[in-house]
């Protein structure tokens, strides 16, 4: 296929086509500029699918839950795609062979679109491009677009952030460490996936993960308070008080189910994609898909607004930056101070 | 204790008053806006200490390795600290009961300084407070600070990057999704340590990853070119030719050697510091040190400038910026020309 530009791949990919699909995703991964005003479009003839975030440490099998979940999506008679976010390279941009492998059975589906994004080596670059992704395939008319992460890094927690619906598997028989960074994820959970179900040890899991649910529920108040994405840094209390608390009062309506699954013996997924389907109803319902909407909304404006200080960074590195750098480098300058002189000097006025 | 102003602080911080010290960080780790011109203060009193960025998927038993060569800089007569970046909740602050218990045999002793940072709910605010945290341990006058982090996560990588010396623990036995996620750590480091090297797979394991370094050098090229921090995004080749090419030029001079410890025989260790401590020497010697300070310079005035504009989005969220997230929820406005209308309501021009 010879090189066409992006406008002229826009009908294709809301068409469904999948080579133009898979195109502009190279070009939305790789920050193209000729890409944006087509990126621009998808946005906005985006917003009709259910944006499901799944997410689990690592060996908890959810890549294979994934595809399964897919097949389940499909056999429902809708579109699915899976956009799985690698903690791979940040250098070579290569992505983990055994994602694809184990998604190999869906393949030749034009229902089913699997897509590794590699994160990239900018602070925040890895949330960009997977939500124009996002953008994209949920223009092109997929009923649901997954976002698979490794769900121990800060990054995976905000990507996880930008989907309706929060899946979070656990898997029987990890070690101690693995078990203390899968707390750190609990709470960003709508739904709660064990994975292995067959192993005799997975009943523990489920009682575990119950009677931390049961505890986390006396605490209401601190889950009600838990969707800041923006900390007041100014105030000294910021932890305690996020002020982001209207955006997820639907915490408190929803209760997040435990699912049990079983991948080799094909048994719960059903129960998840209903599980699925049941919270995005419940938001609906509760008029609460507003608030998550408006905190969506959120975290993209302030993500793309990174995006573009760090193309300014980089543009004027060598440049007119370059004094303020060697300052830094000599500790002349503190690092606060030099960040105002960055503002400033790209035009950034300090107005307090 | 009553109240003390981070200015009184100061001077017992430089001092190394363990509780001073303690106090200065929390306000650091919570963005007190008090506490600013302080933390100016201890980065124009820091630059002396050697950061040592050690980091490991989960399991790789890298906190008692690093409580191990803790017992060994003390051994030597050097002061240590350990900032240990906790990806744990971002909404609890709290942070891994487990790494806590493992580093209580250095308690007690004033030479040894401990401290868990939880992550933050902010994009990058992990990296900010930890810097900061850096910089007061260093003007306290330790003279080894290890930043350690579970390396899977981009934020983990470039806290890492960070840091002057960068070790990479790896174990044997972890499954093949933990093995997939390492290979995207390798890379960074410029040490590999080995742990739980009394187990009978480990000579597989050290196999493995000598073998993964050896294919690695013959490919320089694109390690000599791995140091991008910020891509430029505009630029369809982005990936391939970062820019930052100059600044880790010592990768070719320094070959990462592989280091077998074992946390139980308690051996290796001391191996491992004396590798820690060439490295810092090569550095030194070929001039290479320039080059690291000059990226460390970049990634923190970055850093710096992402979390000013996270503040003033903080600030306006409510107010002026209220109907561009509007806009942006109704998708009437794309990210890109919203976060341009942002950058310009905080009165940054875009000067292309």
């Amino acid at each position: 296929m010879p090189y066409l530009p992006s406008a002229d791949l826009a009908p294709r990919v809301l068409d469904g086509d999948t080579r133009a699909i898979a195109r502009l995703l190279t070009r939305a991964e790789s920050g193209v500029e000729e890409a944006r005003s087509t990126l621009d479009t998808m946005f906005a003839r985006a917003g009709r699918a259910h944006v499901v975030g799944i997410t689990g440490v690592p060996g908890s099998g959810k890549s294979t839950l994934v595809a399964k979940l897919a097949a389940a999506v499909r056999r429902n008679g809708r579109k699915i795609a899976i956009v799985a976010v690698d903690p791979s390279s940040p250098f070579s941009g290569g992505s983990i062979l055994g994602d694809r492998i184990r998604m190999s059975d869906l393949f030749g589906d034009p229902g089913v679109f699997v897509r590794s994004m590699a994160t990239r080596g900018a602070l925040g670059g890895l949330a960009k491009g997977t939500l124009e992704a996002v953008d994209v395939l949920d223009a092109a008319g997929f009923d649901m677009v997954v976002i698979e992460t490794v769900g121990v890094g800060q990054d995976e927690v905000e990507v996880a952030r930008a989907a309706h619906t929060t899946v979070v598997v656990s898997a029987p028989g990890l070690g101690d460490d693995i078990q203390a960074i899968k707390a750190g994820i609990l709470e960003i959970a709508d739904i709660h996936a064990v994975s292995k179900c067959d192993r005799p040890d997975a009943n523990r899991t489920i009682a575990d993960l119950k009677n931390m649910l049961a505890l986390g529920l006396t605490r209401l108040d601190r889950k009600a308070a838990s969707s800041s994405t923006v900390p007041h840094a100014s105030d000294a209390r910021s932890r305690d008080a996020p002020g982001y608390a209207e955006s997820n009062h639907d915490l408190a309506a929803w209760r997040p189910p435990v699912i049990a699954t079983s991948s080799i013996r094909d048994e719960g997924v059903q129960r998840l994609l209903d599980a699925i389907d049941g919270h995005r109803a419940a938001l609906e319902k509760s008029g609460d898909i507003d608030a998550r909407r408006a905190a969506i909304a959120e975290r993209r404006l302030l993500a793309a607004g990174e995006a573009m200080l760090r193309e300014q960074f980089a543009r004027h590195r060598d440049g007119k930056l370059a004094s303020l750098l060697e300052q830094l480098r000599e500790r002349t300058v503190s690092p606060n101070a030099a960040a105002r002189q960055l503002l400033h000097e790209l035009h950034i006025g300090d107005d307090r």
